[in-house]
């Protein structure tokens, strides 16, 4: 098969004309499909139904340690929750706090404690000239946003086949002290599903930033988010390592439930080590009464250990691996080849990267859109908004059927060749 | 009867001689009772176990506006949950957004984003040399915990039976633009249980602040908490108030269900004005992925209306009431004329209030609990936990049995007395 910038003018211009007249075609169909959002399908909600079932009002509703969990007390989250949740991202229970429903809003509001408490006792970031945040590209547009409301300052990163540029990493952070942390998605990462390699994590556990208070933001979301029994990335757990390393207090882990029982009705944790939990628990004394307990118990009780959200995630795979698949497989069927578009098959997460020719990606966006199907805004994965290549768009499976996302991905398709063939004819 | 300060010193200590007698039987006693916590008891907790029972596997877990409230979106609440607690607290539904568990939580935050990025487009706060907030005395600890931590200097207003001094404050607020906010607690404020007058509410309408940026910090904790039926307090609603005055941003209203539903599993709320509530919003967007809307339908499925509501917290109120009449009829008898304290009978809220003569609440309460009887510290009611004259005692009679609390205000009485005599004798 020849590469589009293979063809000739002419050659390119009669596939141009073969492939408008299948958009036009798409365009008669009046689709109505969304690729945008990263949320479970309801087939996926359904699975968690059993957990409306566990609490009742004739359930015993202590905890282990023999708390009424209807009423005030119990600020930093029931041990039981905290096991759970601790050996879902292989910490000891003891590292551990437990949250409300949203661990967005956990890393908002320690990036906000920085701003005006600074980090176990360093200048509040309020008061500093500049903050600076590292950010691997392409990465999850709503932890840029956090750094941008707070006025911080994003370097893009690049992400590699291995995780962000370590080298780059190291360089940055070494030598700017106004460098204080780096968002990190490091398994299943949003939106490549890159999961980083063993000397990724190593090389974080002994960073050396210039600045003491100095965090990864090591956003776990899709720890057990696997779409295959038999392949699955494995991910080596950071808190301990940055212990090991010498560095136990570098990194802020977080974890949630929210896909995997009910987004917005979840259970939210960070990890960390013994002095940044002592500094969040003194934060959360005064910023509230304490996370909805009633949540944490139902969650446990529907659960009850790592096993049972291991079983339960697989039901989960068996409702994203096809609709996963359906898009790959098309971009391996009908893109390979022809130097138009890079993709990656990921094992796990909730998303598919694609990175088209530059300056492409607004365009496929817009085409697709004007076809009747919604893609994640181009530019979405990057600071700011801007992706400098213009290259990369997020694609999102699992919310639609599998039968609206093979269309979806189909027209998807049309849409990168025709816009690439234009690119390719306006260079000539 | 004469008061203490008419008896002779021989009376004085024959009457403390005889007390004393009466303090060690209740030392032998072993008591361990607590009233110290404003927390509901268990018995008011079994009154919304159905509310465990309303959404199941079986049910309907759509809103009204069809949106599954299992999934992401709907940052700011469903309709139907915006209805029942605008309803609760006097405001149309368009001026309110629904929030997590903890109604501290959202007034943290309110300050926390104002710390960092101003009011309204004001400068933010932690830019200013100076910030400092106006807090009526005795009032609630955790308030006060809030300025605190940000560094914000806490100026004591004092509560008039009619609510705070509404002179000092035009004067305060009117002249000095570094005063940024106030803490009120209007309708049976804690502690006292005062229910601030129609005159002080208009006054706080029409408030004309130095700062631009100034925001009262409306607190309605217990806008349907009452203990009886046919003497309930009336607060006018400030949100239409402050339009009506032409100030529609001056405030920002609170309000949960935690002390109707379940503490730390209730929902809490704010309403504003158009303007602030698009700036929160905003803000929010950034913060969190939403929140429960699960268990907000739970609450509009349970309570239904206001109504629903309201016939729930009868029941509350029957389980207060005597409580609450314990412990005021034991003062009635035993301290009425004797001049050695003061207190108010509530008409609801959470709390009893006794201020002690001058310089005795610390001894009191630490008298109290060398006899078995917890207290909330003396000072607790003031900011930095300092009570300038040590009289003011918090007293919290809901989680007690009302057995319990009547010998725990026995022996508080006690101390009352004795420490009193002590003083007295002191003065001499």
């Amino acid at each position: 098969m020849k590469s589009y910038q293979e063809m000739s003018n002419d050659d390119l211009l009669a596939l141009k004309a073969e492939l408008e007249a299948q958009y036009k075609a798409f365009q008669g169909k009046g689709l109505k499909l969304d690729m945008s959002r990263g949320k479970p399908s309801a087939e996926q909600l359904d699975l968690s139904m059993g957990m409306m079932d566990v609490l009742n009002s004739s359930t015993n509703l202590k905890c282990e340690a023999g708390i009424d969990c209807r009423n005030y007390g119990v600020i930093d989250g029931i041990q039981e929750a905290k096991e759970l949740l601790a050996s879902m991202i292989e910490v000891p229970a003891d590292k551990i706090i437990i949250f409300g429903n949203s661990s967005l809003n956990v890393m908002f509001d320690m990036v906000s404690h920085a701003m005006t408490h600074g980090v176990l006792g360093s200048t509040p970031w309020a008061k500093l000239d500049k903050v600076k945040f590292l950010c691997p590209v392409p990465g999850y547009d709503r932890h840029f946003k956090i750094t941008e409301y707070f006025g911080i300052e994003m370097i893009n990163i690049p992400m590699l086949p291995t995780g962000p540029d370590m080298d780059l990493i190291e360089k940055l952070a070494g030598e700017d002290d106004a460098i204080k942390g780096i968002w990190c998605v490091p398994k299943y990462s949003n939106p490549q599903g890159i999961t980083y390699s063993d000397e990724t994590v190593r090389r974080f556990a002994r960073l050396k930033p210039a600045a003491k208070d100095f965090r990864i933001f090591w956003d776990n979301a899709y720890s057990v988010h696997h779409l295959y029994d038999d392949d699955q990335d494995v991910l080596i757990e950071l808190v301990t390592e940055c212990e090991k390393a010498g560095n136990p207090d570098l990194v802020y882990k977080f974890t949630s439930t929210s896909k995997i029982s009910f987004p917005g009705s979840g259970v939210a944790a960070i990890a960390a080590s013994d002095a940044n939990l002592k500094e969040i628990r003194e934060h959360m004394t005064v910023q509230t009464i304490g996370h909805d307990k009633l949540n944490e118990l139902r969650h446990v009780r529907y659960f009850k250990n790592l096993n049972g959200i291991t079983e339960h995630m697989k039901k989960h795979a068996a409702s994203m691996r096809p609709k996963f698949e359906a898009v790959v497989d098309t971009f391996d069927k009908e893109l390979s080849g022809l130097g138009i578009g890079e993709w990656i098959r990921p094992k796990g997460g909730y998303f598919i990267s694609f990175d088209s020719m530059e300056g492409c990606a607004k365009a496929i966006v817009q085409k697709a859109k004007e076809a009747g199907v919604v893609m994640t805004p181009a530019g979405a994965t990057y600071p700011y908004g801007k992706d400098p290549k213009d290259s990369n768009i997020r694609i999102a499976p699992s919310f639609p059927t599998t039968e609206e996302l093979a269309l979806a991905t189909e027209l998807f398709v049309l849409c990168v060749k025709l816009v690439s063939i234009d690119k390719i004819l306006e260079s000539r």
